[in-house]
């Protein structure tokens, strides 16, 4: 028998799993992210996290490490080129760090890719041939898989679907461009969104809490007939659709895949997206599927170890 | 010796070559397209092209035929899905109607899948394992090279670059949705841009003509230090820049190929797409060169051929 190590690196949290050739997930070992300390205590913890869930194995039952990073990552050197959430990760050899630090082989992707990638193996793509992973949460990420392949571009960079431009001259987006995406549908926009219209709206139930209002609460409000909490659940079905149809133009995927902290009120956006798909998208693309992610916050992990048994099956 | 025909099939007019594997084109055929005649009037045309480029040859001595059409076509079961430009290209068997009509295989893509192959094996994008490919005149086109292939996505409808949405919301586009980057960026919304504003700026060159400008009388007047033609120009890269980044994000290519007929001007259009590109676009991605066509109108014939040429390979 033989294992691959799981490792889903987070800008707060880091997670392991040991995984069988049966894609069971035998352990699990989380820790916060040490963030702010600098690459080599973020690739100590890493080296923490693995020994955790290999206490007892030999080495030589290791097939190796799938490490699942935010991303720019440079995928075909192993390098992190300039990962906003994690201190040091500039042109930091992450690959070539782990590698040294646990003696094994590493496969590193990003996490959009390597999230896609275990929805395309174990979740809700599973068959396809080619589809579109959007996660959506603090950011938007995501991977592509087209014609059979994890699509990978330039230094492993292509499916930084957050960073689409919906409206040229728009909104200021992290990344420094104007009208991302992210800025218009990740949580922190709808949250923005939600808290300067429930201010000014005395009769709704988000009114009381405005100041400090989450996703979490409006999706709450709109399940129980809030008025303002369903009109900003649409406009979030609305902007995740804009994206989402520039998605299907690009790509023609033959399914897209939601996953992320807003996934979790799937069930709330859906009928909003499929309207805007089906009255926007080029006939073409209508009939696409868009579904929630069949692993949830398991898809990286579940990648991850995808990624050591993709390259070891040969 | 042996040859594939060309076809690069347009709205206005159809082209056709003979092309030797040293990838000479030794005939060459042009011919208005019938494109109000219907369907089985433009596999004629298609046909007596053909014909006309391959007189005196044995049918053993063409390998097939490679055929650009307007899209969006169903690559893999070579149906035009719902042509706008060609009346009867609905839901219409194209690519058996060709073989029909000519007792030969017939390589079908959509034209900017077909032009993109084209400046990847013998133009702009030669060595290249992923680029995108676009053609800005009439409307926006283009195809994606990704991880040295052709991307096709499902039913072959992928790189549809011109309805990728720069503005939710914003102007209606030719296809049914608002915000297209081709709504904003294409010959005719740059023309309508120049119009309306030469009809007030009674200082410019622009003037006196308002009324007909066409792209090419803007670039002219820049190129003789018009300040009002120098401005549109601006904006035009400004917005062409836009969408380019948001490709660049998606696909991360190594190179962006512009052709199409804004591309005669490409010289006075480079210098704002590259400041937008190197402002907007997140750092890994600004140092990727956005160049001119290679092969200039004639991108999508040579595309043609090599259909046939990467088909009969093996």
């Amino acid at each position: 028998v033989a294992f691959a190590v799981a490792i889903d690196l987070g800008g707060t949290q880091l997670r392991a799993a040991l995984v069988d050739r049966n894609r069971s997930l035998l352990r699990r070992h989380a820790m916060p992210t040490p963030a702010k300390d600098g690459a080599e205590a973020v690739v100590a913890a890493i080296a923490s996290a693995a020994r955790q869930v290999t206490a007892g194995l030999q080495s030589s039952d290791i097939f190796g490490i799938g490490l699942s990073s935010p991303g720019p990552i440079d995928a075909e050197s192993g390098v992190a080129l300039a990962v906003p959430t994690i201190a040091g990760f500039t042109n930091f050899p992450l690959r070539g760090a782990v590698e040294g630090a646990l003696s094994q082989n590493v496969f590193l992707e990003n996490d959009g890719i390597t999230a896609a990638f275990g929805e395309w193996t174990q979740g809700a793509g599973k068959g396809l041939r080619s589809m579109v992973y959007v996660t959506v949460s603090t950011g938007i990420g995501g991977g592509v898989i087209a014609d059979g392949r994890v699509l990978r571009g330039r230094k492993g960079l292509a499916g930084h679907v957050g960073h689409l431009c919906i409206d040229h001259g728009g909104l200021r987006c992290a990344c420094g461009n104007t009208g991302c995406w992210e800025a218009y549908a990740a949580g922190p926009a709808f949250a923005a969104r939600a808290r300067s219209r429930a201010r000014l709206a005395q009769g709704s139930s988000l009114h009381p809490n405005a100041g400090t209002l989450q996703p979490a609460d409006v999706f709450s409000a709109a399940a129980l007939g809030d008025q303002l909490a369903l009109s900003l659940v649409e406009e979030e079905a609305r902007l995740l659709g804009v994206g989402i149809t520039t998605l299907l133009h690009l790509f023609s995927p033959e399914r897209v895949i939601i996953g992320g902290g807003l996934s979790n009120a799937f069930d709330q956006l859906h009928p909003g997206i499929s309207t805007y798909v089906r009255a926007n998208a080029m006939p073409a693309f209508r009939d696409v599927e868009v579904v929630k992610s069949g692993l949830g916050g398991d898809s990286g992990l579940v990648g991850a170890a995808e990624l050591v048994f993709a390259a070891t099956a040969t």
